[in-house]
């Protein structure tokens, strides 16, 4: 078996961004569908949005300087020249020292620039009465102050959240190019590992805990999962069932089997899968937990050998699973949802190793508190009472009671 | 019309918990689809998780004792006495100087309470040397030591995320009891607002962005979605739609005249819902933007009247309509993506309303810098900006530039 040195989580970082390229499957969605996709192209305004100024409030579309130095005891006194409807066309043009009512919304007359908030003004048969003066543009949104016809909007790679979601909306755009989702194949091996809905278990058998929390992760992260059955430890059958995913699935991961140990056929496997180019790049990690990682990229297929406990999996896939999927989406952000908390207590860790250590937050002002979750990484009971993955970076010997950390939250 | 006294955001937190009840419809799902689910039910084990002692390492099972005082250039000597497959039970009883070898995850034979790891041992025949010692339980789990026969492993109301789901697969529970999803109906009304996918607009008309933006959060917080055809500015029309939701769902979003227009029939509509108990409760929050928020509860349904600008919208719905669906899923957690950032620069405040800022978060050591980004409620791409909302509480005049301040991830 060829060892490599191991790779620090920097150098792991690197070698995803490298070697993982985007996929070149896209496909059409409605926005109101859109959201939780990455946009494949980037969208240009075809429109100025909003197509025409409109009031932010219920009140009267003025001349601005016609209402300077009102007050409550000396208002500015203007004529209604009538009001406009909501979802209306305003025809006329505003003259000065005239107001028009206009509801929430609705578009303002020409020669209108500003509106005054109904609780400013009375109104007494066609004389409006107002009390406070507005400033030119106040409450008012102009014709393309949204958006302007002909600008980048959104450029390919960006996530669409809801709020992008309705940004397409807002354009009349009904069908949105969008990256095909990955599909990701997953391959629990081992002999003692047994479906995890086995009743009686025989002494020695463990039920398959990563074949579930692993596609869990890999659907609420926007892609499509194939679950293999469970592999033996035979050299044989692994690889059949290596093979069936590799050719079904643009990613690959696979559990168990990445320590040293007598029956290990994974790298043999996976280096066996495709091309072979660029092959194996990372045969062990410089991190706890989750030292055993494999990264293979092959026929432009990531393959990534988790270790088997279910936490360090877990950890290892939040970590670099996660970037290497958003790399085959193309995402121009990375992940983002991390906060900063104080540490409840003194944690040693080791130079040169990255460690990633459960916690749970407990609310404070400014910062919450890291309180470190303990137990060993087998144990998925740990990962229960955390709500996120407290990072000690490797040029750090540990972190000391009170210091601020980062914490990535699991999401 | 009825004012109501405006409530502070602390009121309309308060309200919603003290009104809003679980739903008490649940439903059966496998663990490897129950991530993003809410548990119904408390989950006791009915079986020691793992269900024997196991080494979590590849190595040599051995009595701890056996090997104190080992190093590299006086390691101690014992007799191989057989390995143990993956899978298999340890049918063996290990003897004082026996050492027996087992592959990670495999059964640890009785009489063993530690394993040496492969690295720190070299076998010659049936001669085991150990060159470095181990603690009593070091790299193994115990039977029971992850979760033990009898106890509560998880309480009605916990979101079920990757890790939870991974728990209940490992206690073999092949079916889950959990909260139905909530079917909310979503009621965008307006003379003014078109469905999104109307190519040319008429003067006046504005695409339905709302009708895109929170129907997408309702579902990215796990719920189903009736999106009503929009309502004309029309008390019958609104009636009959708004009665037609409210028979098929267990919550009513409705989002435009929540202000003091003309024609604003919101709030006789939402009086006439269902048995009109407890019945309106909100009519106006301190919140900055957002304030027209209107909350009724009546049998048993909230009904939450949005206001029409989408920036606006999304804020209120983020802050209230996620705590009113935590509420219906009777979910035991709140909203805990938040982080602690450093303001960019000042921004005043009025006391006694509580503002939610749109930021940028650019990412330092140890906080993020939080970037206000500037444009009024109304428009659609100050959130598509946005990583999340800047919390100023109602007790302060604004925030200065280096403060740090607590920002909610848009999640």
């Amino acid at each position: 078996m060829d060892f490599f040195r191991v790779k620090s989580t920097e150098e792991m970082s690197e070698i995803i961004d490298a070697h993982v390229q985007r996929l070149t499957y896209a496909e059409s969605v409605s926005p109101d569908h859109a959201a939780g996709r990455v946009l494949y192209e980037d969208v240009h305004a075809t429109e100025d949005v909003p197509g025409f100024s409109r009031s932010t409030v219920d009140g009267y579309a003025v001349k601005a300087m016609d209402t300077h130095g009102a007050t409550e005891a000396m208002p500015a006194f203007l004529s209604l020249a009538g009001s406009i409807e909501m979802g209306q066309e305003a025809a006329m043009v505003l003259d000065m020292d005239q107001a028009v009512y206009v509801p929430t919304g609705a578009m303002i007359p020409e020669g209108a620039d500003a509106v005054v908030m109904i609780e400013d003004a009375d109104l007494s048969g066609d004389l409006v009465q107002v009390f406070k003066p507005v400033r030119h543009q106040e409450n008012v949104i102009l014709k393309g102050e949204d958006t302007q016809a002909g600008s980048a909007v959104l450029t390919a790679g960006t996530e669409i959240r809801p709020q992008e979601a309705g940004a397409l909306a807002a354009l009349g755009l009904s069908s949105i190019t969008v990256c095909k989702k990955p599909v990701v194949g997953y391959l629990s091996s081992g002999d003692e590992i047994v479906p995890y809905a086995k009743q009686e278990l025989k002494m020695g058998e463990i039920r398959d805990v990563n074949g579930v929390t692993i596609p869990s992760l890999i659907r609420s992260w926007g892609c499509d999962v194939v679950v293999s059955p469970i592999a033996a430890d035979d050299r044989q059958d692994f690889q059949e069932k290596a093979n069936r995913l590799f050719e079904q699935c643009d990613m690959i991961i696979m559990s168990g089997g990445s320590s040293v140990g007598e029956k290990d056929y994974t790298t043999e496997v996976i280096e066996s899968l495709g091309n072979g180019t660029p092959g194996l790049l990372v045969h062990g990690v410089s991190v706890k937990p989750g030292k055993p990682t494999i990264l293979s990229v092959t026929s432009a297929k990531p393959v990534l050998g988790l270790p088997g406990h279910p936490a360090s999996a877990m950890v290892i896939f939040h970590m670099f699973g996660k970037q290497i999927i958003h790399r085959l989406l193309g995402m121009n952000r990375g992940n983002r949802h991390t906060t900063v908390a104080r540490v409840s207590q003194n944690i040693p860790s080791s130079p040169g190793r990255t460690d990633y250590i459960r916690v749970t937050l407990k609310s404070g002002t400014p910062y919450s508190e890291a309180e470190p979750v303990l137990g060993k990484s087998g144990l998925i009971s740990t990962l229960i009472k955390s709500d996120g993955l407290m990072e000690i970076p490797s040029r750090k010997e540990g972190v000391q009671k009170g210091d601020l950390v980062k914490v990535h939250y699991f999401i």
